[in-house]
């Protein structure tokens, strides 16, 4: 009695004895090895190709001759010689099994790819997407057994790859004649299952087998920005990433001058609406074009924006969410097809997908933070902060998540301050001041030098120094409170309080001049008093938001903070302590997560588990209503000094010295003594 | 021990014992008595009424006291006098048991009515609506126990009505809010679950309590016209009943010229499709106002039809249609949103059913016959001729059911004869020729009158005798064949050889005289040997279906044959019989099923069960394609006789005298002379 040749996998380590002349494919899918192929091992899509190793392995056992494949057939010959095949790989569904062998499968011939790993937990997200490409081959139409061309592919899709049942939208099914006899009777279609189908439905379909691949958006719908990645949705790859304007600032800076706007004009909600959803066509146009692929080949969007967003994206009218009890329309992730939307820019059957709500005031953004960061996973307590017009505050461990948002205004953005832009090139993001000499030096976006560096006016380039950016302003005031230019309720100095000619007079109050190039056209960018007004209105509803959550909670301490957010990778930690934006904890302890949100519709584009599991999460998710919290006005007004009021910062203290300064003094000066003169009139 | 009160329900003959207090509604519920309400026992909708009898009941064993039921109470009171309740009724979710009773359910009180009662096999449809309206009282939004509008409706819909998932369009997510908030947390939804659908879905959303109805669109789209019914989805009523021309027919007459005009014209099947989109979107707001009611109203459309009306309105290009081996795109059934289809004149969110297709050549409309009549469930063997541009025929029984097509052009409506027009007030239907006087008398539509009875000139009116229709033009050549003025072969007579100087000479042949309106400035209908041609050339087709049929099921004669279609029941059975349209069966073994197709959309409308089987019926169905069948033409010629050639007609001679003329004897005239000649040059 002899054994069949032994064939063993790498890396996955999965092995079987199988007859001489089996396909490494077939072997591959007896055994559960995860080996693509979009033709069902018909020769044609190249997508299973495996490497053989020849030789002694002792670990595994077996010595490998060179016979231990079938040759080199026709069919790999023509592959070769048409799009070239590397060194050494052969096609899994043309060679056959002749001898004991070692396989390797590369990454790029497996389904399940890693795709976007996280640092902190080590956890991957592999590859599983809801639209995939499968390769058919159909009967043809016989008379005397009429059925029609859809139901034969449904008869393929069944028999060839198992698919029990599939659906067409009218757009397919006038394609569909065409593309069959295009394609002598074979085609390859882009199927599609949400995780609520109960039916797969195709969603293009192409003649014979197609080459090309199909893409998927990733959009993070903010109310300032409107970002999206393109992504491929075979191996996650972003192939190109845009961001724009959200054009309904228009009608409002922050979420509730929009809801006002709806309130106050008829139609109002229809105008947004209409803005944005050309926005995003606009948008989806560009990255296309970016990408250098047709927008037809975008067969899905995710979308994560915050719930006014969100209703103004759905059409629906965002009123209730203006005033309690802020009741959100619908919560649960909602799978749509895109021209339900407007966006007439993709595939004529694209589907989109948007993550749930939280609740009235915390939106799928901030369910998409939790997709990517997974608090209730984290052993140990964890603030997540994603930082935008509107902050989103996730709080929790495997136990118990809370999540509140936070109105914190648009200053950490640039705006409202008198010298703030968007973040872009020339505008400053990082601040120094010398606690002695009180001189500055700071870098600006798109050079990597001190402005006090040799050589650094001719690295910034024609844009020179423009303004200053959030991350920049958020430094600049936390480098005043240690420089000793600014005391702990906010208030900066004189110059003679101060002993520096920088800290300029205007009006009753002192600003601190940070560059002035006006010698050479260019502006003249001070922090007003104004401004630490603004950055401590909103580093105050941002750290209120915080310590309720904690009271919720029942801690005093966090064990760590994830700074999230468009920007939330560019503030610096140190800085963001100093100001109190976030609790105390020792440094290291914060780390930033980027930009979480589109973090988290990347991965609900390239997992169809992950929005199971986010929906899963997201019902588990205590919602704290900051609202309507009484203790909430009474954290904001504590939270106004820097770093703040009440709660001890023994880590901050260990870390840098808070000069014990007070410009509240001055005869007449500052605002004390303005409220002073108020109360004698 | 006491025993609880016997509650009897008719006229089901259902009876439970109920503790004193129990609510008749409920006491219904629980017994499983076909007993209405929406409401859902809140006393707001009235369909639960129901009429308590008093007395003695020998037959079930008990005596009613006039204390049986609880006193007319408040809710009762405002109703009555509010809307009035007819003497004798209760509300049943009001009053309640106090005694032996014994409660009739009045038909309208019934869910389940029967509504398309079938004469043939008593059969009778009961209502089974996919879109039923549902009242129910929503939770109201707390902040602090955040969850959407839609999910908590979605939870007051699976607590009161056991409806364990709903999904919503956007345009009912777009006003549920505003409803929800008008109907202070009370709202009536219409929900829609098709037969193969996993969810229920609103179709519409209204403020508290909705008396409003709902209504669906049966749709009968022909080749030459399209006919729909407005039928009122609570109780199957017919509300209106309207047809307009197929605008089509512009495009071509029959299918085939459509489907050339597709091959012909690039874009010529985009305009066909658009034509007829907006024939039904003028016939929807039609029907509405002739119901009045508002389009808005109309939930559902379900349509029948021939495949290639089928792929048209689907926006298909039917190029398959018009060659072998006839594929079609899809032959399931399909269920759509009505925009899908570019119907926008019905409710935003209303759904579309379109029956399954039978093959290529047999459509929707075919199996919507087979829907309305049941082939299927009939002991003997039926043959279904469903006459129109295309007929459709299905010869089957318990055992077995076959169905082709045949073309037999528009003969039979009127169309491609000389005085031919559709049927309309003033078209001749009814002919009899006297076979001693060869002198004939006839009916117009609209008139009870026989043109020779007095007074038919006045009766007729302004329109007078405008032509002749289908019913009439069969019946004026199967007269001729009786009145010995035309021969088997189909040749008429000329004055000498008949005797009548209603034979008029017209070129080489002759013309019947039908009517001469010429001297009041009417018309002169004559019957023209090219008419005799067109309706032999149309019935040998039929007849020729009808025979291969018959070959395919093994068998000489059939049981029983039912005339169908628009104008089926106008067909006079002898002369269909005489002119050998149909085979040869007694006189009282044919019926008329009406418009048979528009009957079973109607049943597919009211009846969500009835989707179900014809899916399972049509896939039972064997096809015979009589494109490509040699005995097809066979059958065809010989089919061309008056009766025919081949086949004898036992049950049609005990009948009627069929002459025994032949005028292919005169020297040089006629069809045969002109062969002679053509073969000695």
């Amino acid at each position: 009695m002899t054994t069949d040749p032994l064939v063993i996998f790498t890396p996955s380590g999965k092995r079987g004895h199988f007859p001489v002349g089996t396909p490494i494919l077939t072997a591959a899918r007896q055994l559960g090895v995860d080996l693509d192929s979009v033709c069902g091992g018909r020769g044609i899509c190249s997508k299973c190709q495996i490497t053989p190793s020849y030789g002694e392995f002792p670990k595994h056992g077996v010595t490998v001759h060179d016979n231990a494949l079938s040759e080199w057939n026709a069919v790999e010959e023509r592959y070769d010689t048409i799009r070239g095949l590397a060194e050494g790989r052969r096609l899994g569904c043309q060679a056959t099994v002749q001898g004991d062998v070692v396989i390797d499968v590369p990454p790029e011939s497996q389904v399940h790819r890693q795709v976007v790993r996280k640092a902190v937990d080590g956890r991957a997200i592999v590859m599983d997407p809801a639209t995939k490409l499968y390769y058919v081959e159909v009967r043809e139409p016989d008379m005397h057994e009429p059925s029609g061309d859809l139901e034969r592919l449904g008869d393929a899709l069944r028999d060839q790859w198992g698919i029990p049942v599939v659906t067409a939208p009218m757009s397919v099914l006038r394609k569909l004649q065409k593309a069959l006899r295009k394609g002598q009777w074979t085609v390859t279609v882009a199927l599609h299952k949400g995780h609520q189908d109960a039916a797969h439905r195709i969603l293009d379909i192409f003649p014979g087998f197609h080459e090309g691949r199909i893409y998927g958006l990733a959009i993070d719908l903010g109310s300032t920005t409107i970002a999206a990645h393109l992504t491929d949705l075979r191996n996650g790859t972003v192939k190109a990433s845009a961001g724009v304007m959200n054009p309904q600032i228009r009608f409002g800076e922050d979420l509730m001058s929009r809801v006002s706007y709806a309130m106050m004009n008829p139609g109002g909600d229809v105008e947004m609406t209409n803005a944005v959803r050309a926005a995003i066509n606009t948008l989806t146009v560009e990255l296309a074009k970016e990408g250098q692929i047709d927008p037809s080949q975008i067969v899905e969007a995710v979308f994560v924006c915050n719930p006014v967003m969100h209703h103004l994206l759905l059409g629906i009218d965002p009123v209730e969410l203006g005033q309690a009890p802020f009741a959100l329309a619908t919560s649960n992730s909602l799978s749509l097809d895109a021209t339900e939307l407007g966006l007439t820019e993709m595939a004529p059957a694209a589907r989109v997908f948007i993550l749930p709500c939280i609740a009235g005031h915390v939106g799928a953004d901030a369910a998409a933070v939790a997709l990517a960061e997974q608090p209730n996973l984290s052993p140990d307590l964890v603030l997540i902060v994603d930082v935008g017009t509107n902050a989103e505050l996730l709080l929790g461990n495997t136990t118990r998540v809370l999540a509140c948002s936070s109105p914190t205004g648009p200053a950490f953005e640039g705006a409202q301050i008198s010298s703030g832009q968007r973040a872009a090139p020339g505008a400053i993001e990082r601040v120094e001041i010398d606690p002695s000499t009180k001189e500055p030096r700071f870098k600006v976006i798109g050079s990597d030098l001190w402005s006090t560096d040799p050589g650094f006016a001719a690295a910034t380039g024609a844009s020179g120094v423009t303004g200053i950016c959030g991350s920049g302003i958020i430094e600049a005031v936390a480098e005043l409170r240690l420089a000793g230019l600014m005391d702990p309720k906010g208030l900066m100095g004189s110059a003679e309080q101060t002993g520096t000619a920088r800290m300029i007079p205007e009006g009753r109050t002192h600003s601190y001049l940070l560059y002035d190039g006006t010698a050479d056209g260019g502006p003249r960018i001070t922090v007003t008093q104004g401004d630490i007004r603004a950055i401590q209105l909103a580093k105050s509803a941002l750290y209120a938001g915080a310590r309720l959550l904690m009271d919720e909670m029942g801690v005093d301490v966090v064990d760590r903070v994830v700074l999230a957010g468009a920007f939330g990778a560019h503030i610096s930690p140190k800085h963001a302590m100093v100001l109190g934006m976030i609790p105390d904890v020792p440094l290291d302890h914060v780390t930033s997560a980027g930009n979480a949100a589109g973090t988290g519709a990347r991965i609900a584009l390239c997992s169809v588990a992950a929005r199971t599991q986010i929906e899963t999460t997201v019902r588990q998710i205590h919602k704290v209503e900051t609202a309507i919290e009484p203790k909430f006005q009474e954290h904001f007004v504590n939270a106004n000094a820097v770093p703040h009021a009440t709660d001890p910062f023994p880590n901050l203290n260990a870390l840098v010295h808070l000069p014990d300064v007070n410009f509240n003094t001055s005869s007449g000066g500052g605002e004390a003594g303005r409220r002073r003169r108020a109360a004698n009139r």
